[in-house]
């Protein structure tokens, strides 16, 4: 199981950007229902720059029968679609999501050219409420410094926490890699 | 940069086993410059299901323009949409690659259900001929035998060294991340 810590580094934004991701995450925990209601995994992606949606989405892996499909995967190439361009870095675009990504995300995101990250519900979280796994991932935040991209987790994670019991509670995980 | 060691694992597979990754891995790497020459990446993955081919990509992050196109990442796509499902693990499958997996894309095939992975050329190797960086993931394969997925590394890495030099040698590399 994963052993790393629940991190949280909103000390180091200004109250503008805080403010926005709260209330950015917050909007998307409380859209997730819809997304899972329709059989979407339990997380949601969207990437921002400054107040304006580039793309959003949610994990596609059961309705497109694709493994790699998750929220930040469908996100980033849907942003690279909309923006023509493999290289986000010089768009300066913030990427919000409902969990901390795991460790294929971390790797997409490192090669999207993503700038800021802000994630709701930690992965110790994640795992413990859900029995997901989501992979070995040591400090991958320490990693993103040295690239340049800042991480900022455990945002409103109590909202996260409760849509993410709620959709083990209601049954709806029907996969779970038994890797 | 990376500083993991170059892995060889083949004294752990049987002869056969090992004949068919040389040969599969070694045809990889000769068809490799056909699809560089096409405007790919120079990475070429296949799936096989013992002797039988399931799903062969390359690398199409420029001409997709998607960042997340790794040649993994396409064949593991390619591989559900033909089996019709998200989780290859019942089919007991191989992926065959010309160089070692990116961190994204051991996350990708963690979450995909292959059972063993076989590459050619190690990530120090690639690293240094092509000055791409691949990502920290720091003993995978240790991490990949907990999960019980068998990981087969540095086979025939001359040939696809070559291949790496001659894509740096055309100046084929129009894209590094700056990250």
């Amino acid at each position: 199981m994963n052993t790393q810590q629940i991190i949280t580094n909103v000390d180091n934004i200004d109250a503008e950007q805080l403010q926005r991701a709260k209330q950015i995450i917050t909007e998307l925990q409380k859209e997730l229902p819809e997304y899972i209601a329709r059989g979407h995994g339990p997380f949601l992606a969207a990437i921002y720059q400054g107040d304006k949606l580039i793309a959003k989405y949610a994990n596609t892996v059961v309705i497109d029968k694709c493994s790699n499909h998750h929220a930040e995967i469908n996100t980033i190439r849907a942003a690279q679609a909309e923006l023509k361009n493999y290289d986000l870095s010089k768009y300066n675009l913030d990427l919000y999501v409902t969990a901390e990504p795991c460790v294929m995300c971390v790797g997409a995101i490192m090669w999207s050219g993503i700038r800021n990250v802000y994630y709701g519900v930690s992965t110790p979280q994640v795992e413990k409420i859900t029995g997901f796994f989501e992979g070995f991932k040591p400090n991958w935040f320490d990693e993103f410094k040295k690239l340049g991209i800042n991480v900022y987790g455990n945002i409103e994670p109590e909202l996260g926490e409760d849509v993410l019991q709620q959709y083990v509670d209601n049954q709806n995980i029907i996969y779970k890699p038994s890797r």
